[in-house]
């Protein structure tokens, strides 16, 4: 009898492509340095798991447990993350003379960003293993993500962030009962903490693509969008790369649902992937236009008000890149002040709050279809990562007009 | 051919038994000021809706789209709204005895609170009876979410909330360009401002129980925690009752599906029904335990740090008190300290971060176990209205550590 929910195999490095045994734990090749990537018995999927058995399940990500690497049911560590809507915006549609546009909005996740995509499956996967404490960088939602699975896990968390992380996040690892430490410069600054205190702490390190698990759980993303779109991809995806796991998680999802056979046509046609940054951190923008095939050095005095993508060295360069590459896409980089406008316009114009990263998707979109890189006859899909409610730093009331209760008889507005 | 999505009938009052036409804007009944509440075509609904057909659905409230007032889809407003978690509490069942704990997770919402779930109807059948401009006071949320609502159908939305709303409410009503006024005294203060206003500024007025509408998108609760539970009902459903749509809502959902026949047993087992109000703003509890009819006069000096649930005077309070005793419910009051204690209980034992009205059914029902009231045999499920990350304010940072970057080689915790 096999008791197991998963159907993965083993773990496989993605830069020289030893294998790895899942049933321990694992962080990045211990050769190359490379991510290690999880492999499923596709033969095993094939005659077991189909789309048909979906639809009775749970609407969480948790839906495509087989494709997943946790065994048992009772390692699950939930709050039925995923399965977030993909919502139409008619107005900015209409504005930009688009044929199809969607959201993607995973600011109605748990903890309000896709950053619980990866850490319920992170976190579910250490409990597995028997994993007792973990510590990562952070520019703030992920640290609140692993302190809420692992609160949740009964497993002791240790967050690094850069002190100017927005205040909403430092206020959910509190909440939730994790160790949180400030530290005075960038994600990059906090990471050395951890490597540096890992092995006499006896941390497991969660950063980001340094263990295996997160990505498949933003894998999901690309599961979903296929299902959400009735297995048929839009043209284009558009997303604000920071880490990048997301982007690369998909790209591992379309891939499997490729070798499913899940996808309607035969031929299969997948997205075009677009990298969006800010012009002030913009390290794959700037390796994908000059060719390069990973990013060697940091973005020099990096900053943008969308802390998610202040990453000036993302571990996965090569991984990233690759996917734009592969699937045709580009990576663009906008202005801080884009962002700012496109976070008020989205809310104006087509009731979303979103975090600053997705809207750097809109002022992304807005730019590729200036340079006619996006046809506006192609279906358009963008990927919000979080609720604006965690950046309430940005948002700057002002004009209120406060009245006494005494004026209620006699106000004019 | 009928065209319509919706079984809705008439409006009828619940005071006096009128009826009204759904097909034109309504308020309260004209004599005697009694809240309206849709019906609908049972024959027909029997006949053509089956819960069999919910699984192919899209996983928000409008899944039960023949049970709501909306009658063509292209004035269907939504973001997705609903089909929310039902979330184990493992650590705090167990440290209660419990058998069986569950909470309905609404932080896991557009706009992050269960206002979007009356919203989302009102607003709909706002856009398809023409109404142009909508009025409300609010503690905070359901301005927030009639903002947003307002924004994606592309109507002007006027916001009276008192002046220590939670910040985040107000710059949600900002970011989503609904006119947002200040009142400096309780919601019954600003309601004061639309009553006298909207004759004069043709609005329409959305406050709780005052249209019709948002208690159909309320009622959806009740429809998802039956089909969630695959048709059996908890034992007790604990709520945190400002307004009482919810819980009027609630039992109006169970009462139709009891019509449809949809529970599994014949003889349909509904819920205890139970209000947890804070002990400083009580009219429901007191009013309750008093053997009144209905609230009869304000809660005087009304205070609690729970927004949602500061109303001192709620309109359907007649409502309110019957759904308590029909399902054979009670009303607790609870401190609130209490309720932060919960909030950081919840946060640290669980892994959710509720806002606190949510919190303030856990110290309602542990006060309901200590008088034994209920039974540890029992199903109980808690209704969390919102995600804790708009409450900032009641969170406070202490014994934070901040590092400079050059500690990270020689850094001990």
């Amino acid at each position: 009898m096999d008791e197991s929910l998963s159907f993965i195999v083993e773990l496989r490095c993605t830069g020289c492509g030893r294998a790895y045994d899942p049933n321990v734990a694992q962080t990045v090749c211990t050769y190359c340095f490379g991510t290690l990537f999880a492999s499923y018995d596709m033969e095993k999927a094939k005659q077991r798991f189909s789309k048909e058995l979906l639809p009775k399940r749970v609407a969480s990500l948790w839906r495509y447990r087989e494709m997943l690497p946790v065994r048992q049911e009772s390692n699950i560590v939930t709050l039925g993350e995923g399965f977030t809507p993909i919502t139409k915006i008619e107005s900015t549609r209409e504005r930009l003379g688009l044929k199809q546009l969607f959201v993607k909005d995973d600011g109605i996740i748990p903890t309000g960003t896709f950053k619980s995509r990866g850490m319920t499956v992170a976190i579910s996967k250490a409990k597995e293993l028997g994993i007792r404490k973990v510590a990562l960088a952070s520019a703030g939602n992920a640290g609140g993500a692993a302190a809420t699975y692992s609160a949740r896990a009964g497993i002791e968390c240790f967050v690094f962030m850069p002190n100017d992380a927005p205040e909403s996040t430092m206020k959910e690892c509190y909440q939730m009962g994790a160790h949180l430490y400030l530290v005075d410069g960038l994600i990059s600054d906090a990471a050395k903490f951890v490597i540096n205190g890992k092995e006499k702490s006896g941390w497991f390190e969660l950063s980001t693509l340094k263990e295996p698990y997160r990505v498949e759980g933003k894998k999901t993303m690309g599961y979903e969008i296929a299902e959400q779109f009735d297995w048929e991809l839009p043209d284009v995806i558009i997303y604000p790369t920071g880490g990048g796991t997301g982007l690369v998680g998909m790209w591992k999802a379309f891939n499997e649902l490729e070798q499913l056979g899940w996808f309607e046509t035969s031929e299969s046609k997948k997205p075009r992937m677009v990298s969006v940054q800010s012009t002030g951190c913009a390290p794959v923008v700037r390796a994908f236009h000059e060719g390069k095939k990973s990013i060697e050095q940091p973005f020099e005095n990096a900053r943008t008000i969308a802390g998610g993508i202040r990453v000036p060295f993302p571990y996965a360069s090569e991984q990233i890149l690759k996917v734009i590459r592969e699937s045709g896409g580009t990576a663009v980089d906008i202005e801080d002040s884009a962002i700012i406008k496109s976070m008020e316009m989205l809310g104006r114009d087509d009731g979303l709050y979103v975090c600053p990263e997705g809207a750097a998707t809109l002022a992304g979109l807005e730019k590729l279809i200036e340079d006619k890189w996006i046809e506006k006859s192609e279906k358009v899909l963008m990927y919000n990562t979080g609720t604006g409610l965690k950046y309430a730093e940005l948002v700057r009331l002002t004009k209120l007009k406060t009245f006494s209760k005494e004026e209620s008889s006699n106000f004019d507005l």
